[in-house]
C-alpha cells in the first residue's frame, strides 16, 4: 500500500516537473519566434535586449523571496476569472489529477476570434458623461440608493476565480474557504458579493481580467457607490472592522500603500492591488482606460513588462502586471490622479501574510477584533502563494497551513457569535465556549457582531448624488 | 509520460479500492461487535436479525438506481458541515490525493468527549416561550425587521460542506460553483447566506448535521422569519423566480413533496429535505426536537434506520436519514404537524436532476426563466451524486457533466444581465450576446434581473409580529 502510494505520488511529481519544463521551453521558443518575427524593435527596446531579458527572466524566475506577482501567467497561458494571484494558475494548462475526466468530457469550442492587431485595445466604447447618466438614473430610482445609511455607501465586493478546476486540486478547497470567509464578513457589514468565474475578455486574461469586469459592473450597477475588489487569495481576519467610509468621502480610489514608496521611490510594491476600493464615477472609468493598455496578453504585455521592470524599483523581470502598472501610472501622472487616490496604511486593507500569520496567537493574547491594523489585521493576503496554481514562490505546505490558520482566525470571530471556537488555529474541529441557554436572546456575543449597528443602518436609506 | 500518468492513476485507483474495502470491513466488524456487546436486542429487532440486515445492507448497497440517500455515511464515519448528500463523503476517511500533505500538516486534537449514553439526546435546553422571546426582541429592535417588504420575509439561506477537502478532489470545485450559484440567486432576491463548514455536534454528523445548525441559527437570529436550508448539491436554475411568500403565510414548514405520497403511501421519497423553508417560531423548535432523536450516530441511527426501512415504502436498508425521518414523523403524527406543513409541487423548490438536466435545451427553446416549474425549474438537485464523496449512485462523469450544465444553465441568466452567455451549456467559455454601448443605462436586460422589483422593496421595511 504505502510504496504504491508513494510511488504514485513520486510518479506524479516527476510527471508534473516534466510538464512544467516542456511548457516553459515551448513558451520560450514561441516568445522568441514572435519577437524575431517582428519587423523592428517595437516601441520598447531591441530584439537583442529582448532575448537577453527573456533568458534572464527564466534564470531569475525561481530565485526570488520577497512578495511579488509571480510568473505562472506566461507559462500557463493565463487564467481569467479575475481572481488575482491565486487564480492565474488555475486558468490554463492541462489538468492531470483526478479531475482529468471532466476536462475530457468538457466541450470547449475552439479559440476566441483573434482581435485586430491594428486596432489599439480599449475596454469598451468611450463614455464621458457617466456622472450625468448615473445621477440621472439614481434620481429616477429612489428605491436603489447609492448610500444605505449616513456615510454608509452601497458596496459591491467583487472577487472570483478561474472557470476551470485548480491545477493543484486542493486549491479549490481554499477558494471555497476564501469565499465562505468573504460571505461572512459581507453578511455582517451589509456588503453584496459578485463572484466571477467567467473570462469576459480573453485579451485580459490573468491578473488583468479584473479591469473589464470592474468596468462592466460599474456601468451595470449605478446604485453601487464603491466597488471593492478583493483577490481570491485574500481573507478577512477582522470580522468586526468597518471601513472608515467618512475618511474616503473625497477620494475615488483607495489602496493599501505609502505615498513615498509610490511617488518618490516608484517601488513596485509601494501599493497593492489585491484589495482596493473604486468609486463608481467618470473618474474611475477614465482611470481604467489609462490603466488597461499594458494588459493585452502577448507581445504588448511582454514589452510593457520590460518598461515596468526598468522604471520601477525592485521589480523582477516579468510581463506587465496590474499592480506595477498602477504604481507606474501614479508615479508618472501624479498631477492627474494623485489628488483622488488615498493610499491607506492606517489599517490593513491589504496585509501581507508573511508578516502577520505568525503573530495571530500574540494578537489573540493582547488585542481584539475591530482594530484592523497590525494589532488585528482586517485582511491577510497570501501574495505569492498559489494554492490553485502549479507552484508559487513559497512552499505549498507553508501556504496551505497558514491559509488554514488565517481562515480559522477569522472564522473564530464568526463561531464565537454562536458559542463555538476552533480547537486551535491549526484545527478544523470546533468546540463549545458557552453552554446553551433557554434564553438565547439575553446572551450577548462579545464582539456585538450578531446585530451590529453598522448593519442596522441598512434600514435608513438615502440618495447622495 | 502517458504511461507514467496512467500508471499513477491506475495505482491510485487500486489503492482507493483497497481503502474502501478496508473501511467497509472495519465498520462491519465494529457494528457486529457493538450489537453483540449489547445486552438483549435493544428496542428494535434481535441481534440475529441485525446481523442479517447488515449483511443484506452491504450486499444491496451498490445495486440501487433510484434517487435516494446513499450509504457512504456508515463507511466514512460521517461528514459534518451539514451540506447534505454531497458533503457526507467529504467528512471522513483519509485523503491521499495531492491534498495528502495538508492532512499531514493538519493538527486535529483527538476525539470528541463521548456523550453520556444514559442521557437521551437533545438539541439543547428545552425552550417553550420562543414566540414571546422573539416578538419581544423584534419590538425592541425595529432596525432589524423580520419582514423587509410587504409579504417579503427576511430569509437566511443556509448551506454548507465538510471542513475537510473532498475525498474526490474535483468535488471542491463543484462546491465552489454551487456556492457561486447561490450567491447570485441570493444577491438578486435580497436573501442572506450562511455557509457552514463546522461540525457543531459530532453526534449529528452527516445529513443530520443541519438540525443543530438550524436550531442554533433560529435562536441566534430572531430577525430571520424564514430559514431556507439548501443542500450543497442543489443549484438554482431559475434566477428570476421569486418564492410565492404569500402562499406560505399560514405555514411553518415548506418542502417539495406530495400529500398522498407522504400521508397515504408513506413513501420515503414523498418529500425531499434537500431544500426547504422553516419559519422561525416555537413550532419549528418543537418540530426539530421531534425530528432529531433518530439522528445520533452509531447504534441509535442504525436501529432507527431499520424501523424506517420497515415502515416506509421503497426505502433501501441503511441507517436513519433526516428525509425518511421527516416522512415517518409526518405520516405518523399528521394531526400534530400536518396543518402547518405545506408540501409544494407547484414549482421545483427541489427538482430531481435526473428528470431535468436532459431537457434544458428544450426549456431554452420553448420557455423563459421566472416559471420555476417543469418549464424552467427553480432548483436542480443532484440527489445521489457525490462529487465530493468517494462514490455515489451514478457514474461520476455523468454527474459532473450534468452539474456543469446545470451551473451554466443558471449562470447564463446572470451573464445575460451583462451581455454574455456560455458558448454552450457544456462550455465554461463565454461569448458576447450584445455589443457594448456608451449609454449602458438605456440597456434593459431581458429578465429585468438587473434591478428587480422584489429587490427594490428592501427599502420599505416593517415589523410583522
Amino acid at each position: 500500500m504505502i510504496e504504491r502510494c508513494l510511488g504514485a505520488y513520486r510518479c506524479r511529481r516527476i510527471q508534473r516537473a516534466l510538464r512544467h519544463l516542456k511548457v516553459t521551453v515551448l513558451c520560450l521558443v514561441l516568445t522568441v519566434v514572435v519577437l524575431r518575427g517582428t519587423i523592428g524593435a517595437g516601441k520598447f527596446g531591441t530584439p537583442e535586449q529582448d532575448l537577453d531579458e527573456i533568458r534572464q527572466h527564466f534564470q531569475t524566475s525561481r530565485k526570488r523571496a520577497e512578495p511579488h506577482r509571480v510568473l505562472e501567467e506566461i507559462q500557463t497561458g493565463g487564467g481569467g476569472g479575475g481572481g488575482g494571484d491565486s487564480v492565474d494558475g488555475g486558468g490554463g494548462g492541462s489538468n492531470n489529477y483526478e479531475t482529468f475526466d471532466i476536462n475530457k468530457i468538457f466541450v470547449d469550442e475552439g479559440e476566441e476570434e483573434k482581435p485586430d492587431p491594428n486596432k489599439p485595445y480599449t475596454l469598451g466604447p468611450k463614455i464621458s458623461d457617466w456622472d450625468e447618466q448615473r445621477s440621472d438614473w439614481l434620481s429616477k430610482n429612489p428605491s436603489f440608493p447609492n448610500f444605505i445609511g449616513p456615510n454608509k455607501p452601497r458596496v459591491l465586493l467583487v472577487t472570483g476565480s478561474a472557470p476551470k478546476p485548480c491545477e493543484n486540486p486542493v486549491g479549490d478547497h481554499y477558494l471555497l474557504k476564501s469565499i465562505k470567509n468573504k460571505i461572512d464578513y459581507c453578511r455582517l457589514h451589509g456588503i453584496e458579493i459578485f463572484y466571477n468565474m467567467a473570462l469576459l475578455d480573453a485579451e485580459m486574461a490573468g491578473f488583468w481580467a479584473k479591469l473589464p469586469l470592474i468596468r462592466k459592473l460599474l456601468l451595470s450597477h449605478p446604485e453601487i457607490e464603491f466597488l471593492w475588489w478583493m483577490d481570491s487569495d485574500a481573507m478577512f481576519t477582522d470580522m468586526a472592522f468597518e471601513l472608515p467610509w467618512e475618511r474616503y468621502k473625497d477620494y475615488n480610489l483607495v489602496m493599501h500603500g505609502w505615498n513615498e514608496m509610490v511617488y518618490d521611490d516608484k517601488n513596485w510594491i509601494g501599493l497593492n492591488t489585491g484589495s482596493f476600493l473604486l468609486r463608481n464615477n467618470q473618474w474611475a472609468l477614465d482611470l481604467l482606460d489609462t490603466w488597461a493598455p499594458m494588459g493585452p496578453k502577448g507581445k504588448i504585455r511582454e514589452e510593457a513588462g520590460k518598461v515596468l521592470t526598468r522604471e520601477l524599483k525592485g521589480r523582477p523581470v516579468f510581463e506587465a502586471d496590474d499592480q506595477s502598472a498602477m504604481v507606474y501610472l501614479l508615479a508618472t501622472q501624479r498631477d492627474t490622479w494623485g489628488n483622488k487616490v488615498y493610499l491607506e496604511n492606517g489599517y490593513y486593507l491589504h496585509g501581507y501574510w508573511g508578516i502577520l500569520v505568525d503573530r495571530y496567537e500574540e494578537m489573540i493574547e493582547n488585542y481584539h477584533p475591530g482594530l484592523g491594523d497590525h494589532r488585528w489585521p482586517l485582511v491577510t493576503h497570501f501574495v505569492g502563494c498559489k494554492p490553485c496554481g502549479k507552484f508559487g514562490d513559497y512552499p505549498v505546505e507553508r501556504c496551505l497551513k497558514q491559509m488554514d490558520r488565517a481562515f480559522n482566525f477569522g472564522d473564530n470571530q464568526i463561531l464565537q457569535i454562536y458559542g463555538f471556537t476552533h480547537k486551535s488555529l491549526a484545527s478544523r474541529k470546533v468546540k463549545r465556549v458557552r453552554n446553551e441557554t433557554s434564553n438565547p436572546l439575553e446572551m450577548k456575543d462579545e464582539l456585538g457582531l450578531l446585530h451590529p449597528a453598522f448593519k442596522a443602518v441598512k434600514v435608513q436609506q438615502t440618495n447622495q448624488v
